[in-house]
């Protein structure tokens, strides 16, 4: 059988050591494109370019990898490659990260690692984003990248039904620290912001935002946040119909149709 | 009774039409609270600044009404609201828009309109989003407004179970051509983009995105495609659990825990 195709990018940036991290080691099973983006883009969730042109640039290439820098976002360079670089010949699977910083609960909702990988499952293909719980640079990544070529593995030689994306956190530490692999649903919460705010030398005030994450939910055992306070690898497969159901009828009545 | 607070954001920045249209209704019936992007914000989804300060500026003031313009995100202008600006007095209401272009379907995921609606439900009081399914930047907002208002007024009359969060979506045309409200949920579908590359004067590629929506369930009369496309607004309330709960069980069986 051929070697798969497997697509990389992340949201920390095109140099960044944990993208670095899970290419090397899926290079020994597939073969690889990345595009990542030029500059950090934590934070920048689902968001696309609409105001400026993307450029795209040719980062590094030997046999069986090709690396891209692009100027945009993660989505964006999910978009570049799917819908211009690879467009005749989809990856058989896309990987998001892996992270430096967790993104578990709702921090989905705010994760470009998680953005880009909501957007590679619309074309049809698995997609696994990847997080580790250190925001470090330099963090250590070995046992992060042992448990996601096990994940990758897997949904490779698995026929999960589609569309099927994976928001995978690891905790840190050790491999042998790591009590294995739980498949949980996202927690229930919210981050609330403090902001610090300063002068710049001309007087004027600015805002930096920093903010802490509220569980609203801490005693629930089948959560990412429990699994992962309790040494797990956390699995949260995602899908993006955000209709509340439940709201549906009692909203129909206060929103009478006019006949 | 006191008049409520209500608190508007948009994505499509400050002086933009849309958000000037809903803010001199709404005055009839609140206080007003704008905080909006300096510059425009389309397709920012659910993106917050980390990576450098903001900047909050004050637009205009005068009794019952001040605008601030923020430097950020929508996300960025709701969080300048909720934990800095109005920490003190939540408002009673937070409006996203009048958006200048349709937000239903999967638009949901990519659009800062709704980013800082579902942003604004996380603080525990209602959150409307709204979107005229017209992009110009002179489009007529009279028939959006009108039945804005009166979902505005109804939400604010209501006792609906928390955490609301709505995204309401307005055809184009005069107030007599649309037949009413549809309470609906998000179609399913995905953007597909189309590339078009050009050269600049020193030869360099660049790329703008372009894309089209496919409608994977054109048949279906209960989303907010059809509501739309049939001259009805439409609301579809909005929820952020992620958790695809019917694949957790084969996932769980492919990644058995270890003991």
């Amino acid at each position: 059988m051929d070697k798969p195709l497997i697509f990389i990018t992340n949201d920390d940036g095109v140099s960044a050591k944990g993208l670095r991290a899970i290419t090397e080691a899926v290079r020994k099973i597939g073969h690889v494109v990345v595009i990542a983006p030029e500059t950090p883009q934590s934070g920048k969730a689902h968001a696309i370019t609409m105001y400026s042109p993307l450029h795209l640039r040719e980062v590094h290439r030997e046999e069986g990898l090709e690396v891209y820098a692009c100027s945009g976002t993660p989505v964006d360079c999910v978009k570049m490659a799917f819908d211009h670089l690879l467009v005749d010949h989809f990856p058989d699977l896309t990987i998001s990260g892996i992270n430096h910083g967790s993104n578990s609960a709702v921090s989905v909702l705010y994760s470009g690692t998680m953005g880009a990988a909501i957007e590679a499952s619309f074309y049809g293909r698995p997609s696994i984003g990847l997080s580790l719980l250190d925001h470090d640079t330099d963090a250590d990544f070995s046992a992060a990248t042992q448990y996601s070529m096990e994940i990758i593995k897997k949904v490779l030689a698995s026929d999960m039904e589609l569309p099927l994306c994976l928001n995978v956190n690891i905790p840190r530490g050790p491999f042998a620290k790591i009590k294995g692999i739980r498949v949980c649903r996202q927690n229930r919460g919210f981050w609330k912001e403090t902001f610090i705010q300063r002068q710049d030398p001309r007087g004027v005030d600015y805002f930096w935002l920093t903010g802490d994450f509220y569980n609203t939910e801490p005693d629930s055992t089948d959560t990412d946040e429990w699994a992962l306070a309790h040494d797990y690898v956390s699995i949260v497969p995602i899908q993006v119909d955000l209709t509340n159901y439940g709201q549906m009828r009692s909203l129909a009545g206060l929103f009478s149709e006019r006949s």
